[in-house]
């Protein structure tokens, strides 16, 4: 359910807002990388969404819009073969360490419109 | 059209990350306030999302997860009426200036993801 305790279909809804900033040279590799891990992780049931976004006024910064239907959807990326590969491919282009932010939902609650 | 030169229903696609502070004890008159912006947001034709988030580690801080369709769409929305009514009704609410991020859309590149 939703923080305002709406239902949604199964468990709790979740996003992580990932904050990333790569070493300079290193913008397209890392696109092309996470591009991979969006389409597989789009591709996991209890996953709503995996925007990939570049800051327009540093583009070495990006930030993932993640959103997961449960804590056990969010454990299940985790453990996914393409999590494993990106985490492994983008973390020599780190320029700080990723920071993640975790929200709880508070408008949309319609599970339709996630 | 997107960051990568996707096409998508007119304009270029943009998200805003928009992050704010309440002072404490006015949580609840923010999620209430900027919940009649999201209902009345999301009816403007060019906005795609109006996402609204409380921090699930420090619930005075929020963030609002804002896609438009153009430059356009954005302007637009400066001027309704709703937003002015929630920049005038949160403004003694904010415990430090709000902080707006402005992001490229790499992915998802379909318009109807969004």
């Amino acid at each position: 359910m939703f923080a305002n305790g709406a239902p949604c279909k199964g468990g709790v809804m979740i996003v992580y807002a990932v904050h990333v900033k790569v070493i300079p040279g290193r913008e397209q590799d890392f696109i092309e990388a996470t591009k991979r891990n969006h389409e597989n992780t789009r591709l996991e049931p209890g996953n709503f969404r995996f925007d990939v976004l570049q800051n327009a006024e540093d583009p070495a910064s990006f930030m993932l819009y993640e959103v997961y239907e449960s804590v056990e959807a969010v454990t299940a990326h985790k453990e996914t073969p393409h999590y494993a590969a990106w985490r492994d491919t983008v973390a020599d282009w780190m320029a700080e360490p990723r920071r993640g932010e975790k929200y709880d939902v508070i408008a949309p609650t319609k599970g339709s419109a996630w």
